[in-house]
C-alpha cells in the first residue's frame, strides 16, 4: 500500500484502508476488500486473494495511467474469520455501523478471555481514524476463492455470487456431574460428554434431513475434566448452522433447540446456549451480480450464478452500497486447510473480472 | 509411617511401604494398602482412606500393645488413577510383577508427554528398593470407597468385595479432513468430530443393550484445530468398557471394534486404536471373602458380597496372595468428585473390620 503511494487509514476496530483518489473531489470510492486473518489451520488464499488482486488492480491502473473519476480503495477488515474473537466478520460489521464500536471492543478471546480492543493496541492496531466509516463506498467488490466444490466440479472459472447463507453461530455449555466411570450405573448417569455427542450426531441429522444448502457443524468441543475414568461434569461445545433461506435456517435452529431441550431432560444435565453470531442469508445487488456475469463472459471466462456457503465481509458491505463478489475455483473444494490452492490461471481470471468490474463502476 | 517408627521402603517405581515388625522373624508382612494419587476433579476419601486407616490399625495395635507373629505393613502405590500416565493400577502391578520396571519408567504422560522414571526422580520418588518386591506378602486387606451407590441404596455398612470388574481402555485417534464448514456439503465431509460424537453416542447404546454391570465412558475427547467454522481435521477419545464377566466384555469390546469399522468406511476417515490398559475380572480369595463377612457381622455391621466396579491396587496383588477388599458407603454414590464423602460412622465401622481382619491374619 506505501509502495502505491496511497493514502492508508487505519481506524479504531483495526481495519486498514488504502485509497488512490479520483478525478472528482466529490465521489465516493469504488472499495476492493476482503481479509488477511486465518484460521489456525487455514490456507494463504482465504482473504489474502481480494486484497492482493485489489492493489494488483491500482498497480495495473498505474502502470497504464489510467485515472478513474471515483477513488478506489482496498480495504482488509478485522477478525473475519472469528477464530478467536465471536461474532466473525466483526471489523466489516462495525465499518458499516452493524455493531456498536464499544461493544466490539469489548469483546473476549474464546481461548484466553482477551479484550479485543487491548490485543488492538498491543498490536498497534487501534487506529485513529473514526469507526464507523465516515461515508458509504460507492459499491463494493470482492474476489473471493470459492472454499467449496461446485465451480471445479463444474470445470466453470468465474463464480457470480448472488448472496450469502444465513449463518447462526451457537456456543452450548452442559453441566452434568462428574462420578466414577467404573461404578456408576448407566441409568443415574447424568455425563456432560455423553450429551454433547448426542447434540453432534443430531445436527448432523438434522442437515441430512433437511437437505438442500441446509449445513450443520460442531467444530469444537472440550470435555472436563477431560479424564477417561471420569464421567465429564461439563462438555462446551459450537454449532454451526447454515442455510440460504431464512426460514430454513429458523427450522434447523428449531429442530436443534427441542433436541437440546429433550437430551437435557432425559440425562438430568442443564444445556446453557448462547447466540454467538447470527447473521440471516444476504442477497446482493442484480446490478452488481449482472455486471460480474457479463463481465466474466466478455472476457471470455465460463461462469454461473452460485451463493456463497461461506461467510463474508461482502455481505455487511451489502448494507451500505452495492456489492458484488467474484468466486475462483478452490482445488478438491478445499478451504479452512493448509492444502487450500487455487491455480494461478485461475487467480489471473479473477483478478481481471475484478478490474473490469471495478474500472466500469469508478470510471 | 515415621511417627510410628515404621522401616520405610520407597521402590524404583515410588511405591511406599512401611512395615512394623512381628515376632517371627521367618513370617511374610500382611499387607494393607492402597493410593494416595487422585483424579483432577476427586475428593479426599478415594485411596488416602485405605493408606490412613492402614495406619490407625498399627497405632492401635502400638497403643494396645499387642505384637503380632507376622509383620504389618502399610503401603501406597503409585499411580493407581491412570490419570496422567496410563496403564492405571502401574504401581501395583509393577509391584506384583505384573508389568516390567523398565517399560514402566518409559511410559509417557498423556499431557506433555512426560517420562514416568523421569518425573520420579524430579519429585524424588525414584526409589533405591527393588522392584517387584522380593517376596509376596502373607496376604492383602484394602479398605476403600465404594465410589458407587449401592450400599447407600441398600442401607448396609460394609460391603465384602468379591472381585474386580474386568476393564478395557482404549485411546481412539480419528483423522479425517478439514475443511471449511460452511461450504463443503454435509456429503463430502470427512469429520473427525462426528465420528467421535459418533463412537460416544455408540458406546452408550452397546452399554444400554447389553445391560448387566456392563457399562461404557467417553470421558476425554479432543478435537483438532477445535474452531467453531472448521471441520475438524483429527478427534482423540479415550473409551472405558467394564463388565465383571471376561466373555461379556469381550463382547463389548467386539461390538465396539465393529462399529468403529462401520463408521470409519462410512465417513471415510481412518480410526487408529491403541490399547491404553486391559485387565480381566479378577475373583477375590473366597476365604478371605468370608473373613470381611464374617467379621463384619461379629462386629455388628450389616454386610454384603458385592463386585467392585472401579480397579483397585488388591486386584493387582490378587495375582500373588490372598487378597480381600472392604468396602464403605459412598454418599449419594458420588466418586471422582469433590463432592465425595463418607461418614465418620461408616469410617470407623470399615477400619475396626479392617483392623479385625488382619489381626486375625496376622496373629
Amino acid at each position: 500500500m506505501r509502495d502505491l503511494g496511497l493514502a492508508i487509514t487505519i481506524d479504531a476496530v483495526g481495519n486498514v484502508v488504502a485509497t488512490r483518489a479520483g478525478t472528482d473531489p466529490n465521489a465516493a470510492a469504488v472499495m476492493i476488500g476482503s481479509h488477511i486473518d486465518t484460521v489456525r489451520t487455514g490456507g494463504r488464499f482465504d482473504g489474502n486473494l481480494g486484497v492482493l488482486a485489489g492493489l494488483e488492480v491500482i498497480e495495473t491502473l498505474e502502470q497504464q495511467g489510467i485515472a478513474t473519476r471515483h477513488p478506489i480503495s482496498v480495504g482488509f477488515f478485522t477478525n473475519e474469520e472469528g477464530a478467536r474473537f465471536q461474532p466473525d466478520m466483526l471489523g466489516s460489521l462495525v465499518y458499516v455501523g452493524g455493531m456498536g464500536l464499544e461493544g466490539a471492543l469489548d469483546v473476549r478471546a474464546a481461548d484466553d478471555g482477551a479484550r479485543l480492543g487491548d490485543e488492538l493496541s498491543r498490536i498497534g492496531y487501534a487506529g485513529p481514524t473514526p469507526c464507523p466509516a465516515a461515508a458509504a463506498p460507492h459499491a463494493f467488490v470482492e474476489l473471493h476463492i470459492e472454499q467449496g466444490p461446485v465451480l471445479e466440479d463444474e470445470g466453470i472459472t468465474i463464480g457470480a455470487v448472488t448472496g450469502v447463507q444465513g449463518i447462526s453461530w451457537t456456543e452450548v455449555t452442559i453441566t452434568g456431574q462428574s462420578a466414577h466411570a467404573g461404578t456408576t450405573p448407566m441409568r443415574l448417569r447424568h455425563d456432560a460428554g455423553y450429551v454433547a455427542a448426542a447434540i453432534t450426531a443430531g445436527v448432523r441429522a438434522i442437515a441430512n434431513e433437511m437437505g438442500g444448502t441446509q449445513v450443520a457443524t460442531v467444530g469444537r468441543c472440550e470435555f472436563h475434566p477431560n479424564l477417561v475414568n471420569v464421567i465429564a461434569a461439563t462438555a462446551t461445545m459450537t454449532v454451526d448452522l447454515r442455510n440460504t433461506d431464512e426460514a430454513r435456517l429458523q427450522g434447523a435452529e428449531a429442530a436443534f433447540n427441542a433436541m437440546c431441550d429433550r437430551l437435557a431432560m432425559e440425562e438430568g444435565v442443564t444445556i446453557e446456549r448462547r447466540a454467538l453470531a447470527r447473521f440471516e442469508p444476504v442477497e446482493f445487488d442484480t446490478t452488481m451480480i449482472d455486471l460480474v456475469e457479463t463481465t466474466a463472459l466478455r472476457l471470455g471466462h465460463s461462469t454461473r450464478r452460485m451463493p456463497s456457503g461461506a461467510g463474508h465481509d461482502a455481505q455487511m458491505l451489502a448494507r451500505v452500497c452495492p456489492t458484488s463478489m467474484i468466486f475462483v475455483q478452490s482445488v478438491n473444494g478445499l478451504s479452512h486447510n493448509i492444502a487450500e490452492h487455487t491455480k494461478p490461471a485461475d487467480i489471473t481470471a479473477g483478478a481481471n473480472v475484478l478490474l473490469q468490474v471495478v474500472l466500469a463502476k469508478a470510471m
